[in-house]
């Protein structure tokens, strides 16, 4: 009662004003807003993201708008933020796209597809080539307006309780992944299964999982999965940068003045840079800590890549003959990534590929 | 005349709103700031970033905080972009801290140094590790504060008359390249030049110089070198991520109302993550461009790499063993590299390796 008379007060002293400076009356309106996570707290740099664009949003009004976060599950459960979103609910949501494959498949690009664009060439696509207004084109069918904010950059391919050497020692595998990774995984033979976080541990610790994605080492060490599973697996072709996104009810943010609007893009494109570079920031200690403690790095091998690849065009020409949304945006994604590594084996790949070599040396 | 009348009829209006909403008046001041940029409007995508820091803030502040943003000479010379801003004659410029490394070597790892971290690497450095620390210590010496504001991505090596196969083929070589990088080639017996970009066209079609550096694909294309010195090389060793600041005048920073300060702070950090965004977005169809009229693309052989990474441990150990702010930020730098790649090489390196691989199927 008394945090509502108070806002009375201030809407009052800002009416008050609006004789003598009308541009601050209409800039400078309270608004509270609630955004769900789709993720829980413990997952502190994802879940942070959300926390992020809240603290930056409020101080850049001074407090007037203010983003109430709740974690996945308070207010509404995990997989249901945008849904929330779209009924009102909640005014936004900080969620993962291809979490509403089921919806319609192209949400996928949103986040990440299997061999898609790595971290830095995504937010490219989403900002400087039509990637954010082909998902807007999506998001809009389910009421929101849809901003990028935060990428957990490319993800290991998880947890194996036996080496995996070639396509074959994939069949009747039992493990814990979804979406479109899923779909492939299962075309070489892996039978995918759909299991909450909490329970990955014991079902790898008694046999009844045999592996199980998750994210990249700072996420996956809070899980202990080296201890039960030990043989960590990379790349996560599925992931090679999985972007998170901010969704906001198109109506309420077509109700904010223009200025909250323009602060709001900005905090979402600070939460976006801060979440990839937490990640970049935090990944490499707890490789080694997970490497310290009996994880088994091994990469996947280039016949079960190129198997995974092969699967992945043909289920992607299957999905786009029969969705022109899914289409148009995997062939945008096609060709930017093309051109995009074209010219990341000149630079990028080849300062990287020097820099690895000369490591020990520095 | 008729500015400054509406300036003070609207800072009016806002006394009179500060009776109802005292928040509203001491957080949204008139202000205007004049930033010098060290670009010319032509090299657009870097010295746009500046203009994208300038709209940021004007449209989150609704007009009332505008940043004029000025071309290098326009009030003060590329280089002395830093001085304008120490000495008061602007509030802020945005300028590459290694344009300053005659003040003091330190400054170099503000932009990039040879064989440093690459872009996603620096801008964890800086924002989650003590790089950003570190050099604010340094700029507050020069009166400044100082926030990323752009990155080039990795360089080319630059453009040379004839090809360059071993460090033999570098002695004499007259090159056009500054700063540590110079000096770094110096010492494979290069002779480092510093000439104006206008001059150098001229000069290597004329033959008295031989080879010269620039920046990425995007920005060269411009310069049409490839018609006087075809042969392309890459990577730009001493540039794996050149980072662009924007320097506040300290006092005038700290005037700033608190939410203005979040503002420019949000605004910087999506100039930062805009300029490698659209970087990554234009360098592929430039290089296209460039090989289609003529550029001759060919890496730098592993003993020159070699060789320049060993003379860069020389100098730095040299420069580190006279100034200690150097030698903090080295190791800093140093540490944070070493476990980067390590984390790089297994999940980033691979997954791009595969992408890479597989470029020509998709």
């Amino acid at each position: 009662m008394k945090r509502r008379q108070f806002l009375q007060t201030a809407g009052a002293g800002l009416v008050a004003g609006t004789v003598a400076s009308p541009a601050i009356a209409q800039s400078a309106p309270e608004i509270r807003w609630r955004l769900t996570s789709s993720y829980p707290k413990s997952l502190d740099t994802i879940y942070g993201g959300a926390e992020v664009l809240a603290r930056a949003v409020s101080e850049a009004t001074d407090g007037r708008f203010q983003i109430q976060v709740f974690a996945a599950g308070e207010i509404v459960p995990s997989l249901q933020a945008l849904d929330a979103v779209q009924n009102g609910t909640v005014e936004m949501c900080h969620s993962a796209p291809y979490f509403y494959v089921g919806k319609d498949p192209t949400f996928a690009f949103g986040t990440a597809v299997p061999f898609g664009l790595n971290t830095r060439q995504q937010n490219a696509w989403f900002n400087h080539a039509d990637g954010m207004t082909l998902l807007n084109e999506l998001f809009g069918r389910f009421g929101a307006y849809g901003l990028p904010g935060g990428n957990t950059t490319a993800q290991m391919g998880g947890w194996f309780r036996k080496e995996i050497k070639t396509v074959d020692d994939l069949k009747g595998l039992k493990m814990r992944i979804g979406g479109l990774g899923g779909q492939v995984l299962a075309r070489l033979g892996v039978v995918p299964q759909q299991i909450a976080g909490g329970d990955i541990y014991p079902a790898l610790e008694k046999g009844s999982l045999d592996a199980a994605e998750w994210a990249g080492p700072y996420d996956d060490e809070k899980l202990g999965f080296q201890k039960v599973a030990p043989y960590y697996y990379y790349p996560g072709f599925w992931e090679g940068g999985a972007s998170i996104h901010f969704f906001i009810n198109k109506a309420k943010w077509e109700e904010l003045p223009k200025n909250y609007q323009a602060i709001v893009r900005q905090a979402a494109a600070f939460a976006n840079a801060d979440m990839m570079e937490k990640y970049d920031a935090r990944n490499p200690a707890a490789l080694k800590s997970l490497v310290a403690g009996g994880a088994q790095l091994r990469p996947f091998s280039q016949d079960i890549l190129e198997a995974a690849f092969k699967a992945t065009s043909e289920i992607f020409d299957e999905i786009a003959a029969r969705n022109d949304l899914f289409k148009r945006t995997y062939e945008s994604m096609k060709r930017f990534r093309n051109d995009e590594y074209l010219w990341w084996q000149v630079c990028e790949y080849t300062y990287d590929n020097f820099m690895i070599r000369n490591r020990t040396r520095g």
